[in-house]
């Protein structure tokens, strides 16, 4: 099963209704016994960016091969475009309207065309869910061996959303929160972090800063008014129900609670500003 | 891998229990590698009739020869009777309790019998969860080649539930709220309408009224005392936040709000009468 | 398809983040076209006790072949130890912090193993994802047919939860509330129950009290200060709304409220002693 080429799924559908199952079906239509690899389907309604940092934390570690569908869609039935993108983390399938900028920020566009031929649409498309009658159709030809050049023409300038902020002066990195997790552990826009013995490296994953080496010991994290302390390595290098700061898995700087309710109940919240500052 | 036989899976089990595992864990043990795919999980507890709606709008676009499962079963353990049907959407697998009635509207029955053939179940049936000890087995049996005559004798009279509420005066449609999606939007049963440039065709989905030709320019949709306005293409022809009227996805008349938070906001719920009136 | 070894995957990550996708795009990376099925990502966090009961109850209906992901992690990146352990109910992968204890205690462990060689990780582990970093690569590995004993050393006295609370006198079986499900029943550590006639067997699943015979008619069953009545065969044999005893679909006693809101409307919770007791 070597070459067993799959579509990975990521909407803001939810999981009450047939929407989702309504793509499953379309795409087990054209392409039978295609892999489908939810990534989530519980994105906030719209919320472009949100995607864009979820897909950014999935996609490398799908095979080169995968395609990968991607519904956050306000603008369906609009002016907007859709595309098809070939990149080294896979086939991006979508609408053109900024979910794949951090992507493409780590893994630049080979090739991206904009769906144009409806010979790989479904006969009829609806105003209203491009999903089922557009991306779930081109997405399983894909998976089945059609071309990129097959489905459109060039598109050229795709929407990009701006990068997250990162700034950094001699005294002081700043970013922002980025996402806040299931566990409710907040997620920055300050990386990625590398540890090396006593050492961070900071590379960024966003932004134009210029990496740099930092000392850990010397550091000290602020949200807002809160002073989180040093970086620790792990949740558990403080005591349950208390505030730290880490390094979190995908190497973005994390304020987490141990075993706690972390970041809604302390009202931290998606784009407030966080301080890495020399102690 | 072109005779795959998949199953799809729609419970009111919710996603945090062992419930929907198990039935997993016993389709795979009996078919092992068919593809499972999930329509959802999330009917409201006991709810048929939502049920009813949300396969009525998603077994279109699955392959004509799938097996559908459903156990949205209230009187589990009790005297109803269980099924399976084949129609031209696929196999129906589940209680007889109404919960196929408007898939069999639109894709009649062309054979359906009792599970009476406990040789298709597990060894033990249990009285309070008939999805993993009947419905499970029998649908990865057909999966696997079983034939429907082999289950069980045919089962006549099956439960219907109603058809959704939908009336027609010269001036006048009248219909209901079926349901009510993730993103707020809540669906009538005033359809199926189709755009042909400038005319609207109502060719009624359930019901029994007669197909006609409406001028969506003269209409105005009411709901309760609110004027809706006009109906319209999609969400982003009305600014933000703002209420409007459209054809959804199923071509069912549809009340939104353009990237709001919806239907349960205004107080709008599953059953509220909608009006289509000539303005 | 006869000899496709699946993986299951069980954790506290919830639907809406990336960490589910990338545990799923590491598996199929390794061991593309495995068939991945989902128990639960719902179990509430670092909840180690609920994730062995889930186990405990979805396990026994999954081939035995298969290999069981199982993520619930509060030590991650501390000095807790991980563990791959074959059995009777299939290999289980996880985090030893007594996950698997109520596993073990049905199907015990047959050979055990502290994962300690890194050649079947991903080359970079975090702190704090070893469900991506360590448990997913290795339940690929073993899918694709890696042996227990290339993952590691034998692992002596994995951690243990204490057994569910399950006593018994002449006139009276205490139990407690293990698990409160998605339709509001409570689950309790008392069976397994098993009807024959008019006699229930009680075959402890739990603790260490002697198997027993004992008459349904004859006994009452409470909770706290509410008498619930005798055990009843299934959810419709009480009237929509009200409260009943029943053997539930594990053989366990259950409290239950025919389609209705169920225990956490009354008060109930996990760890609230229930008692059958001769009328």
């Amino acid at each position: 099963v070597a070459d067993v080429r799959l579509i990975s799924l990521t909407t803001d559908f939810g999981l009450s209704d047939s929407y989702v199952g309504a793509m499953r079906g379309v795409i087990s239509s054209i392409a039978p016994g295609v892999p489908l690899v939810d990534i989530t389907h519980k994105i906030a309604p719209q919320d472009v960016r949100s995607a864009a940092f979820v897909l950014w934390a999935a996609l490398p570690y799908f095979p080169a091969a995968s395609v990968h569908l991607v519904v956050v869609d306000p603008g369906v039935g609009t002016g907007r475009r859709a595309l098809a993108s070939e990149t080294s983390w896979g086939v991006l399938v979508g609408p053109d309207n900024g979910v794949f900028s951090y992507v493409w920020a780590a893994a630049p566009a080979r090739s991206t065309v904009e769906l144009s031929n409806p010979a790989y649409w479904r006969s009829t498309v609806s105003s209203t869910f491009h999903g089922r009658d557009i991306f779930a159709p081109v997405a399983a030809h894909l998976a089945a061996g059609v071309s990129l050049a097959a489905l459109g023409s060039p598109l050229s300038a795709p929407v990009r959303l701006p990068a997250p902020h990162l700034s950094a002066t001699e005294s002081r990195l700043r970013g922002e929160i980025l996402h806040i997790d299931h566990f409710g552990n907040a997620i920055t826009s300050i990386g990625r972090l590398v540890w090396d013995g006593e050492l961070l490296y900071l590379d960024p994953a966003f932004g134009t800063i210029q990496p740099r080496v930092v000392n850990p010991a010397r550091l000290v994290v602020r949200i807002g008014e809160r002073d989180v302390g040093s970086i620790r390595r792990t949740y558990g290098d403080v005591p349950p129900g208390e505030l730290c700061a880490l390094v979190g898995s995908e190497g973005l700087l994390e304020i987490a609670i141990n075993q706690g309710g972390g970041a809604p109940a302390l009202g931290i919240d998606v784009g407030d500003p966080v301080d890495v500052v020399v102690a």
